[in-house]
């Protein structure tokens, strides 16, 4: 995206050179100005250009998320929250400077209550570091965005991934969360009961907030039992459609099913070079089953049918877990191998979500775009809730085919928005889909712009995302 | 609770009179003030007494809906939305007068999509209506709050009941809303993508605002396909303990239990003598399972030897629809069964909910607080979500019977929140409930207070509600 698109914020070049001297003074070796650790931190798995922050400070406890907010407040200097950068839509830029809020230090683990099914742990704990913790519990944290994410950030951008068609998304699986707001207060958005109706739903809202109404700096989380049993397997279709009448019927008939996804022709074909696998190279779907033994095979069995019903199979499912890892190893290097189609090329990545019955349609539409356009760009889809990516490879030394996928984008977007679904299932709006929020959330972006003024009011938290500037209420 | 407690909210006596001259040109027939009418529309299935509004305007169309919140905006007077009353917490009460809004002529089903397990109703609709509207769809809409609320006031009070320990709550099956804000401007929240990453939530921002923040005027709801098979049954346990172990122990093991509820001993003794029964008069299970019939055998079966490890059962479970119906009238008639405990008393119902590992305790607490209270109190929970109701049986001419009631309920709710639960799981905060609240937000209230201010400014939706007046931000 060419920089000039971005929303522009106005730098305050005094007020970051006060706070950067505070911080210094206040923080020590936890506050760092070195220019690579500061384009690091700006760094976000995309193609958006870097804008480094001036300064990042690792904090280590609450008080120091606040003191750094308190301070960057006085000043009037833009707090930018980051986890593990990795993050698609520029959510970590700093394009009017000032201080990076790494929280990767807040990485333990505050407790787990296997009878209440829920843990609480500080934003910087990754989903695997916290999968590894519970490794004994018997307990497992199922949200599974593909990068090895913080929690914090996954909460701040409503993260999901493979398995939200069965456990939801993070919007469904942050029970509570503690969190520096802009005027720098510790605020506890709930209790750890598992459902409330106490007043406004504070931890929605700051749920895919991105970092604008709030620093989160503890998450109260829902967990799961590891399923006794699990089975999966692949599923090749004669079309895009027939798989995604497959998916639409198993998920009507209450098959409980963990994950479904959907590779189409040439993302097969991509996972067969770079896995040495040979599946067959059209739309194929990858399923995974949570149960009891009787259970799984049921739902295999159902799926089997299902499948055959509209011309798909065989399908062959294992419940042998070296097998279902080789499968779904394959599943998770479809970007890896995606990049492996055109070698030297990046990888420009995009989500839209639509009604599952848009679903077919929206990719057939799609796949035709991307035909004319001329891209590379294979599909991959959480395609139980009507979740898709593209992932188009594009040489960004050239402008030419950057404004061919950004334009390819733009129409993506407005594809699934025309079909009443949403230019981002799981990605989050950053600095990249900014002009497609807008039109999306039409006369909503007012009310969004006014909550955003209530409750920062200096504007400081991760400014030029999201919503950007622009008129509140009349 | 004496009305003195209650937040008053000043008269605006010439914007009201004024308003009600426009509203009775304006609407005409749509528009009533004699006294029944508006008695009724502060009639709250609860102690609390009836504060009646100025008017009631009956809602045809979203601009009848925009036309009064914009005539009331302009003149500063209160508008409190109307569905069907069943409210529990004062909610639609006119403490400062003003007009109340009944929703329940926009009682149309706009559309069913059955590929994509949605429907988009009007806020009038009531959940049974819709049920019989889906008859033969093969689906259902899960959430039963009891009473046969409107889908707009469920929404407002983020409703759930018997089956959202499966199911979820309105917070997880409302899909988008459309709603005129107090500026009388239409919102449409989201589109109807399964999930999206596109901005503040205002879908989950609305549900849970009891009519302060806007007015539903549309709801988007997920559906679920009725299962093949249904079991249920009632299962005995010699203590609350032991019923809550087993619960806790089924939920972690996965059993994907569709309905769990107890009722404590002298909730036994009020339902066999009401509907002529011959249950144990001690703590009870009630279940019911979802699923292939395969699958409901195998979690009754699972469930049965989970609750003789915990000295429960026996545990009798029946397919046959009938049995299953009579199991079920006999839990919903709790309320009338209950009743029947003390002829001639009336009910002050009260909810709380608490992590699962703190249930049994609370139960136990609060049982042993009625007793010392010398309340007569029946217990009923929805106790794989760990919340429970109490039906506190008072002779409402009494005044210090309303005060051991009130008092109680403040040990009550006291207790749930410092069980790192909340005052309420399912009825919101209304006007009974607000000073609890208080408690349990801390300083979060402020930022409540803040959003209300920025989407609200003058003040006039549900004023005296939910968090009342007092201070934003500093």
């Amino acid at each position: 995206m060419a920089l000039a698109q971005l929303q522009p914020v106005e730098r305050n070049e005094s007020g970051i050179e006060t706070v950067l001297g505070i911080l210094k003074q206040r923080l020590g070796e936890k506050f760092q100005t070195g220019q690579a650790v500061r384009e690091q931190h700006a760094h976000t798995t995309s193609y958006i250009p870097v804008q480094a922050p001036d300064g990042v400070a690792f904090a280590e406890t609450v008080e120091d998320v606040q003191d750094v907010v308190r301070i960057c407040a006085e000043h009037r200097v833009p707090v930018i929250a980051f986890g593990t950068g990795t993050s698609l839509e520029g959510h970590v830029n700093a394009p009017g400077g000032g201080i990076s809020l790494d929280l990767s230090r807040m990485d333990r683990v505050l407790s787990v209550n296997g009878d209440d099914l829920d843990c609480t742990v500080e934003p910087g704990v990754t989903r695997e570091a916290l999968n590894a913790h519970l490794r004994d519990t018997g307990l497992f944290f199922p949200i599974d965005p593909g990068a090895n994410a913080s929690l914090g950030g996954m909460a701040a951008t409503r993260a999901s991934g493979t398995n939200a068609v069965r456990y939801g998304t993070m919007r469904e699986n942050v029970i509570a969360l503690t969190a520096v707001m802009a005027d720098g207060r510790l605020v506890k958005t709930a209790n750890r009961a598992r459902k409330s109706s106490a007043g406004y739903d504070l931890t929605r809202l700051l749920v895919g907030s991105e970092g604008t109404l709030g620093i989160i700096t503890s998450l109260t989380l829902k967990l799961q039992g590891i399923p006794p049993a699990i089975s999966g397997g692949v599923c090749p279709f004669p079309s895009v459609e027939a798989a995604c009448q497959a998916v639409i019927m198993t998920i009507q008939m209450g098959v409980p099913v963990a994950r479904i996804e959907l590779i189409n022709g040439i993302g097969m074909r991509s996972i067969n070079a770079y896995s040495k696998l040979s599946y067959p190279e059209g739309p194929c779907l990858f399923l995974e089953f949570h149960g009891t033994e009787a259970g799984v095979k049921e739902q295999a069995e159902t799926f089997g049918d299902v499948a055959a019903e509209f011309g798909g199979g065989p399908f062959h499912w294992t419940e042998v877990a070296e097998e279902r890892a080789k499968l779904w190893k394959a599943r998770h290097d479809a970007y890896w191998a995606g990049l492996g189609l055109r070698p030297g090329a990046k990888a420009i990545t995009t989500d839209v979500c639509v009604p599952i019955s848009r679903l077919a349609e929206c990719i057939v539409e799609t796949e035709a775009d991307i035909a004319e356009a001329g891209l590379i760009a294979p599909i991959v889809g959480h395609v139980g809730d009507g979740n898709f990516h593209v992932m188009i490879l594009v040489d960004t030394e050239s402008a030419a085919e950057i404004e061919a996928a950004e334009a390819f984008v733009a129409r993506l977007n407005m594809r699934a928005i025309s079909m009443d679904g949403t230019c981002t299932g799981e990605h989050g709006i950053g600095q990249g889909k900014m002009a497609f929020l807008d039109i999306e959330a039409g006369a909503g972006l007012a009310y969004m712009r006014a909550i955003k003024q209530a409750l920062d009011p200096k504007g400081i938290l991760n400014p030029g995302k999201l919503m950007g500037a622009g008129r509140a209420l009349d």
